[in-house]
């Protein structure tokens, strides 16, 4: 009998991590969400680099990227679909936030492709305003970090009906979505917003990035309103896992899906291997 | 031989805990710290009712008022002096931010009591201003919840010379030290901050306020900026742990040690049975 490993601490075959690790006692580490086709981690290169990058801004002992490739190949061998996630802590320490360890954590689980309806990508999505806010913290503004709380009151209101909500900051721009970023069009260009107060600085949204700009589009990050959203032409949400879904409704304004949001669509699964359901 | 328990998992002796836990996933869950002496975790009951306070406000499952107390005399049973943590989170739910659990994780574990110089709260403390700031978020102000990163990068900008750093929102107003509340006197009264945008609220806080308002001194509970804490003719921090510690300097401010703060110290062990060293 073999038994199938899913889940991987410092490289071995547990699923259970120590109730002193600082990742669990003060959410003190980082993760990455990535989406696995055909046995291989997709954008894997860049899902390392933002979570080396995390743990330089964190100041976390940088795992060896053999032993988080290692992890992944164990993880995703023979896997037509699923999800890689990769979580980094800073390890066990002494009591107090002092973050005097030297050691860190590395754990990597494989999990069921989620049950995303088929059809978000093709005919898009409702999205809600959240009335959880986003707190501004410079410091941490843009990482992956294990610091969810705000994510988790957000999408704790709604059950049904909407496939994201959109989160803003205190002063009322919108940020994200709970797990996603978010682009508008306007007059022709695209528009996401500035992370340097708050969000998380999604892998796939670096993707859109570069995709638009390679396709010419003018492509701006600054402070998004609410304004902004409503005399938006076209919308689209972004994560690696989602890819691109388009943005059918917010509150009661609907929108097209339009021209430029099928040219990032495409420019994303022409690039990086996603294939659409 | 009888291997002596330091940590529970749902009343059970274990030590480690699922890495699928939304504890560890997201911070999604909370914590108490508990002075322990004689056997005894100090103001358990206001601990107990923050902790079930803040689970209603998560929307976590309640657990046993019994439960808490089983794990609390197992752990502290003949301990002379130790430090208790109670951790609670929303337990193992499906993946993504949703919170479909209706299970928690229990958690207790007993830890020595930390090496703080024993003349602290006699000769006072220096604390630092620190420059990583605390974001607004009220629906989680007040709750002590898994969410630290901000405390741990607060705690990670100096390494010795100070007791405690104090922290404040990006507006600039004194929220709290890392691990701890603040308390000013202004013209003979207290004034201790504003928690709602962000920030603890203390057991140690609480008892506070209640020992000023039955020995008849005015407290005050607002905004307080950097000009109060230059303004102030005492200062002092607390947590269940430290007691009240009186601030001797802050910067390049120095401090008396004053009669109020005296009169509070004595008040906190009058009621609650704290042997200062």
């Amino acid at each position: 009998m073999t038994v199938e490993v899913t889940t991987l601490v410092n490289g071995e075959p547990f699923s259970t991590l120590s109730v002193h690790d600082r990742g669990f006692l003060y959410g003190d580490g980082l993760f990455e969400t990535i989406a696995v086709y055909r046995g291989k981690p997709l954008l894997w290169d860049r899902h390392v680099a933002r979570l080396l990058d995390g743990a330089r801004r964190l100041g976390i002992s940088l795992p060896s990227i053999a032993d988080l490739d290692g992890d992944a190949k164990r993880l995703c061998a023979g896997v037509e679909r699923a999800v890689l996630k990769i979580i980094l802590t800073r390890g066990i320490g002494a009591r107090g936030y002092l973050p005097a360890s030297d050691s860190s954590t590395r754990i990597g689980m494989r999990l069921p492709w989620p049950d995303f309806p088929r059809d978000n990508a093709r005919a898009g999505v409702s999205v809600r305003i959240c009335e959880t806010h986003l707190g501004h913290n410079p410091r941490l503004a843009g990482i992956k970090h294990l610091n969810r709380l705000e994510q988790v009151m957000a999408r704790s209101e709604w059950s049904n009906g909407y496939a994201e909500g959109l989160m803003l900051d205190g002063d009322g721009n919108v940020i994200e979505g709970t797990m996603s970023n978010v682009f508008v069009v306007v007059d022709g260009g695209l528009i996401t917003p500035d992370l340097r107060a708050c969000g998380v600085e999604g892998v796939m949204r670096a993707v859109v990035l570069e995709a638009a700009a390679n396709r010419g589009f003018r492509c701006q990050t600054r402070p998004l309103t609410l304004q902004d959203i409503d005399a938006a032409q076209e919308l689209f949400i972004t994560n690696s896992l989602i890819g691109v879904w388009p943005v059918r409704q917010v509150a009661n304004r609907e929108y097209p899906i339009g021209p430029i949001t099928h040219k990032i669509q495409e420019a994303v699964r022409d690039a990086h291997g996603f294939e659409r359901d």
